[in-house]
């Protein structure tokens, strides 16, 4: 029989969801910063796939020991302690070409007693989430910030109407929508040099306030001026993109029991949801950096 | 063959989870109220288990519709709208001799736009859930209120030590940990004429505060205190039981990286957990109000 | 100050969801159990609650170790395994008065190969979870098993009409619906001397056996009949309890689109739904044994 | 102020998650297909985007409206009706230049009454989910099938050592370990008259057998092993990725209570877990087929 032709192709591997929590704790005012670290290795490892000779594995749980050895020494903002991972992971094996590194990053403020934040006691604070993936090509890193499941609405200032009326069309058009959506955006820095935290605090920022001023006509469009306003006032990112759920909440019909409704009581339904997903970017910016591959549910 | 002497028990049944958001649009400025609601009768139903005769069915839609059109007038507190759902439906058909009404609020706050709340524009907040059940027995109505998934955590003021050394205890004594956990609590009122609103904000700061302020020695200690706190201001309220997760965080030996790891780095687990739950309560009230019946994860 | 006359009440302590994966593996054939067990104590622990005095803290990470340490000789069916548990530390410790053992039991399958089952490759099967919870006081234990989340459909022999039509109701009487549910159910042993496992799986084969050929007048019903068919061929069960979400199927209207329906295109909703809880139960036996306490979803 | 040079990118928008139940009833024999279908459009879309002007899109609801209406002729695999309804949006709209259609499949199987499934009642069976994305790219269509959380296990025959050992390596080497994983794969079709569910159905039954028959030296090399049975029995697919968890069973030290444990006892982890992705595919194929853009968790 002949050797059948089948290869390995594109491959990576490593330790998923490693939950560090770091205390900083220098005087009696503490600080806590709260991760949830993802490491993935990309490079040569046919020899493992198609051999079992691990001789080029770096186990996972390697991959786990390094990050909490890594936060020894402080963490600091998500992107800087994935870049510091994917440094050490690409610097120190020949073989290992590059990696994704990817954090998730939970909130926790600080309990008020006495009308000041408590030392060393903290409450989860926010829905949303702060992700963060660092690519490596190479010793060429790129960093992909974002926020999932920010959830908002505006009861009103929406819009919708004129769009395709084919035979399937039973929708009304409407000039008074309840718009919700949950967020979930990333953006990738066009640099390294950047401050992330407070990056990351204009970005929801921005993303926050463009919701809110925005007359929407579409979710299209809402997302459209969210990527805009991000991109005109931050000039360290070249590119953000969006999936966004549109969350239907139907008004309604109470004729039945004798009332009407003016857009007061609605139903807030789980599915099916609309989803709208689009990229927004700088003109002239390639549409398709490798960073984005692997990235689950962006077009 | 003799008549198999099997009957029916105690049993209810309703419309779940019906996902109510009901805006206040008076003015300009709007007010969003989102709940789930829970509508379960209790009564004699006996033909319809027994005999598929329905003339004692008030469907479950039913139910449902009517919760909708309730909210036609407003909807106020959680506890407000359940009650007036347990007031129609035991008032209105004499065989509904009791039930049960749930609902759980969720937070949306104002975008800040310009220094201020948007008028018409919300994000959703906490990540902890209100919730709320009335029961009625006949006319007379219970209030328990609660709250689900507080997840708070101080990384110092907590002890450990002292426990029960048999031949399967490891655990090495400490006297300075992470203590974290997600809090459970409801309270019963033992009347029906309270500011609900005001009350749950001010058990969920007093809970916080005293989570914050109590140096713990064991979880048991610290979850005495904070129902204790609760009792102690709150007149209104005769008892309250919580169901406390110990979210376990483990320092992280890093002795074989030849780093010391002075309780800064630590890993997050995830199972098992310890589950610590207690009733704390006013002396001379009965520890077993038929309202706690059916409640999830109380003991 | 005079001393505040707040008091403890009940309360149970332990380690939950120890997931504990028991191979034997005696011969070249292995066996696997998956186990998801959770131990709680209850007794005298005021101490520890109002003093923070450890002394009669059984340790929740002894609670673990304890239960990976029965492992060892072996598991056998998830209620006997709870009911060692409980008599180690009822007998153990004095002031340990009772408690509640529980367990999930996951089932994995031998994975064919060559038209039989292979020795120790397994996949998991079925979408439903076995459930026991052993209560001890003193030394007087109480069985409860159960399933949770088995889901079952019937595409024809459900109607629904006759019920109470007050100024709420607007669903249309129908002699042909689907009736889909997901199970959750629990039964009360009443003796220790069963055979768990052949017990559990007539159970399993009676609900859906009774759940096909009961021609459906409301899910009460179906409820009731396959609560009479267990209790009729299982003496060693005494009471069984039912907790059924309606899972509605609604049959889409396709007049707009030129097409008719006839029951055959369906828009499965998730939420609401409807919720019938009922217990069915021998005559004579007693509705509110305490070994209830604490379990969720039940009336 | 000149124009701000920021353009929209790629984008899609549709209905996600239309949960179809088709019930086949031409006899007294019934059938069941039940679908959770999302559809997405791709096309020229700019003035939704950019100017609220919805004059192309054809709304969600009416892509949902669709997917209902479809069914009405009967749905079939999930892979053909996807099809269809690619076909119809891209041959409808000239502006509509492609999109993607996605199904996820639930099982049902009948319930066993006198030795015989039953006419018309169904027990959701098996763990693991169906699923399918078919993408058009103008009239050109490519088909990758899947299926999500296959969980298998064996408790022989995985060995795990000869692994790189750096500053940061503490896992010993073993040769006989429990080897655990949740399997995500995916793989595409080379053409589009394929039997679809026999092709399934095969798949699923050569990588399991794959994972049975393969004396593991690493879950890499028991990936490249259920792709390469894959491929070399199925010539209708060029290329099968992985997404493979490695979910770790520890074995329990009981030496402090005075037992051994020669791999019996094992403690199931849930977080961190391994991840190992990888592609296998016939020499010669392109690895980047633009069918994999915005597929969740591939590499």
């Amino acid at each position: 029989m002949p050797e059948p032709a089948i290869v390995l192709g594109a491959n990576q591997y490593g330790k998923a969801e490693v939950r560090l929590v770091r205390i900083d704790r220098d005087g009696p005012r503490h600080g806590i910063t709260d991760f949830d670290v993802t490491s993935q290795l990309r490079g040569d490892f046919a020899a493992a796939h198609m051999e079992g000779d691990n001789s080029r594995i770096v186990a996972t749980d390697t991959q786990k020991n390094t990050v909490f050895a890594f936060a020894r020494d402080g963490v600091g903002t998500p992107e800087e302690f994935l870049l510091r991972l994917g440094r050490h992971f690409t610097g120190e094996f020949d073989w290992v070409t590059g990696g994704r590194w990817e954090a998730e990053q939970y909130t926790w403020n600080r309990i008020p007693v006495d009308g000041a934040g408590h030392d060393h006691s903290f409450v989860r604070g926010g829905t949303e989430t702060r992700t963060a993936v660092v690519t490596f090509v190479g010793a060429e890193a790129t960093v992909i910030s974002g926020l999932r499941d920010l959830a908002v609405l505006k009861s009103a200032g929406s819009e919708f109407h004129g769009f395709v009326r084919d035979r399937y069309a039973t929708l009304a058009e409407t000039d008074d929508r309840i718009l919700a959506t949950s967020v979930t955006a990333r953006w990738r820095y066009n640099r390294l040099d950047v401050g992330f935290d407070e990056s990351y605090a204009e970005v929801r920022r921005l993303l926050l306030e463009a919701f809110a001023r925005t007359h929407s006509l579409a979710l299209q469009q809402t997302l459209y001026e969210m990527g805009r306003w991000v991109l005109e006032a931050r000039t360290e990112i070249d590119e953000i993109r969006f999936s966004m759920s549109n969350l239907h909440h139907f008004a309604v019909d109470l004729t039945p029991f004798g009332l009407d409704n003016p857009n007061e009581v609605f139903y807030a339904a789980d599915r099916p949801y609309g989803l709208i997903e689009a990229t927004v970017l700088r003109d002239g910016v390639p549409g398709n950096h490798p960073a984005w591959q692997g990235i689950a549910g962006f077009c």
